[in-house]
């Protein structure tokens, strides 16, 4: 059995890990485009703003750690071509020859690559200009780079999604001043919009210059650096000038290699998958940034997380070897920190479900993460959406301080979403219990039971009075 | 509609609240025995601490809101007696005289009493010699004029539960030397000894002496303090001379009032009530530490708790007015600070699985509570506990650091338990990630997937193999 894993990052290793411990037997490669196997993309932020002190630190796992597992390594090579018929995936090795290894699997992980909005000038420049997309460790190093050479001491962001803003913290804590523009009306576009405005207090509280609602439509050289234009929602020009520019606006798939092969694509030009992870390639597989995402309220869409990429590589390993695993799905669990503000979510907001067919309603609340008795105690906002006429919880969102458990309180209702939990019965839900970390009822459940009250409460009247 | 709901504490203000908002219309009454309707118990440590600065601050809420929700109380009035027949409650008023009130539905939450350990001496020492129990805010004032008047500067705490545990460093923080003792062989006897023993160095790190496998055999007065006596569990005598003594071994059901009316008692002496909440009195309904506890993996047993008292009352105090709620039951989730230490658990230990019927099998790891690159990662100690034939969780427990979110994170463990998954479906979970808050399989998964490769791999590669 032999199985070819194709990238290094979550997907393609979590495929060779899972392979590897159900079948030690088998004979598993991983084709790494670049020489930073199992490197976590989602550190990259800290280690930009110096926080992590060692670029090498970035690695879920070393190079010895992988090859322990049995797996074998091929770094800085490109896979180019798949021969489908033939199941052999040519690639393309360091010194540039040329192989075409033979697999009984194949699994591809390519990932996604930054995606870069349609800005005047922007194709023409780079790092060694001091403009900068944020997505590998090659586009890291090229940053850091900079910001030694340059010695910047202002920059600005485009975008203000979750690289963003921990790039706005991260560059904040170099000494330098940021200035994040966001096409949309707010910051962290992921959550509502009363939501982000919790988030952008706390940037600007910090020292970013936040321009919401305003796009930027050209970028060039000047003398001493460059010259950022843009125009708001309101039709003003605005303009900067900048020591540096870094532009982090998303991603979309890479499936360049898949779909020269015959893979189709679906929701976000990502390739299609079953569940079980098969593409409709005989043979292979695909996983990760690079494939639809089965979301278990969406069916399915496109929205590449590497929580998601972790859980599809390890149900495509499996299947690989022929195994019969199914990726549950996704319920579209995030979470970022921004300086000591953290803002989670999870399932669906009000516009995503009405698109999906529910009737999506929603309360509001801030409630403290702890007894106020005991010191320490600081807000959380908790949205909650639920469906209006199942009572079916459809979607959390939690902004509070860092220190308030936000991130693993959204966990709570993630895992009342996979159950597919009415609102009103994370009530019945026996969460702990102590002051110095939290209530009685829960601030999860004093959040649910604020939806209840505001959108249930007379039909629960009416209940009560109809068995009387 | 007349309900009178006996008892200020949780399971009696639920009910009266539940009540409230589903019928605006329903005359309310709690009879409350002292002056401090809905006192969080729970927070009485951190008020003898200093960390509450008033104690008024320990209502979970004010005499005012509780009578704007259109609730009356009757304060310092003691119910003596149900005439179930004549649907009447005798109390006896402030002054000592008595009323009869009608009450179409009663709801009893008389709660628990201090469990008394037979310690020679102790049933005739008191607050005037130093010499405290701790459950009540009478309690509480007597053992803070104690520390004001006898300023001591050593104390002997006699239990290492959660109790005895949170007033060790409560007093510690007061500047008292602390004698912690233990009957049993670890602290937090609700743990096992491998996760008690982190809270252990953690107490003595911050200089409380732990003696554990002692028994207190007899407390006496000395011209100028306490003498404690007692032996160990190998025999050997021990003593200490203290200034302060504080006896914490746990609660018992207060059944009396309903006892005497009729009521039958089950597991730990406590009211038998179904899930409805009704005891087998008619129009009579209990619910909080004075009765049985409804736990899903158990069937019924007696775990008295603030965050289940506010469930059941809750579920009384609807089902009072004719509602048809159904306790869903406990998990037994739990936890408390001690100090910098977090500990929590829920559901099933494997001495508790076994005599339930289950065929437990365990596994424990210590794994980062985010990712070690990031500053400030500290290690969490979780041993979970499965069923080897079902593959189901039965339990987890949960040892860290403040600021790991080990509060929260044992609540994806309850949800888990409450819709019965099994441990290797964790992994499906849409748990959050963010580096400097977890891992892309976070610390929750990484130990159900320890466990399954401890005790289900082999059964995996089996299958995978059956199916090639």
């Amino acid at each position: 059995m032999k199985l070819v894993a194709i990238g290094g990052s979550d997907a393609g290793i979590s495929a060779a890990l899972r392979a590897r411990e159900l079948d030690p037997g088998a004979d598993v490669t991983v084709v790494v485009a670049d020489a930073y196997p199992n490197f976590s993309i989602c550190g990259i932020p800290y280690y930009v703003s110096g926080e992590v002190t060692h670029w090498r630190n970035l690695a879920h796992r070393t190079h010895a750690d992988l090859e322990a597992t049995g797996t074998t390594l091929r770094l800085d090579t490109l896979a180019t071509d798949i021969d489908v018929d033939g199941k052999r995936l040519v690639v393309r090795n360091p010194d540039g020859s040329t192989d075409a290894l033979a697999y009984d699997a194949l699994v591809v992980g390519t990932g996604a690559v930054p995606a870069v909005p349609p800005i005047d000038g922007l194709a023409s420049l780079g790092p060694a200009d001091g403009v900068h997309l944020l997505h590998s460790m090659g586009d890291t190093f090229a940053l850091t780079d900079a910001l030694e050479r340059i010695e910047p001491r202002t920059a600005l962001i485009v975008g203000a999604g979750y690289v963003g803003l921990e790039m706005a913290e991260g560059l904040t804590a170099r000494g330098i001043a940021v200035t994040q523009v966001e096409r949309l009306g707010e910051v962290l576009p992921t959550v509502d919009e009363e939501l982000g405005a919790i988030v952008r207090d706390e940037l600007v509280e910090r020292g970013v210059d936040v321009r919401t609602g305003a796009t930027v439509t050209s970028i060039g050289t000047t003398g001493s650096g460059l010259r950022v234009d843009g125009r708001t929602d309101d039709g003003e020009t605005v303009g900067w000038d900048v020591d540096l520019v870094l532009v982090v606006v998303g991603v979309r798939p890479d499936t360049d290699l898949l779909v020269r092969a015959g893979a189709e694509t679906g929701p976000g030009g990502a390739v299609v998958v079953e569940e079980s992870m098969a593409t409709n390639l005989p043979y292979v597989w695909a996983a990760g940034d690079c494939v639809v995402t089965h979301h278990r309220q969406l069916g399915t869409t496109y929205l590449p997380l590497g929580t998601t990429a972790h859980k599809q590589g390890r149900v495509a390993g499996e299947n690989a070897l022929g195994g019969a695993a199914r990726f549950a799905g996704s319920v579209g669990t995030q979470v970022v920190k921004v300086f000591d503000v953290v803002a989670a979510r999870t399932g669906l907001r009000e516009h995503e479900a009405r698109t999906a067919g529910f009737a999506p309603v929603s309360t509001t609340v801030a409630v403290d993460d702890h007894k106020a008795y005991y010191p320490g105690a600081t807000p959380i906002t908790i949205r909650i959406t639920g469906d209006a006429e199942t009572g079916r919880l459809l979607g959390a969102q939690l902004v509070g301080r860092r220190g308030a458990e936000v991130a693993k309180r959204v966990d709570t209702y993630a895992t009342a979403l996979f159950h597919a939990m009415t609102v009103a019965d994370l009530t019945a839900l026996d969460l702990a219990y102590t002051p110095p970390l939290g209530s009685p009822w829960d601030a999860v459940q004093m959040a649910t039971q604020a939806w209840v009250a505001e959108h249930q409460r007379d039909a629960e009247r009416a209940a009560l009075a109809a068995t009387r």
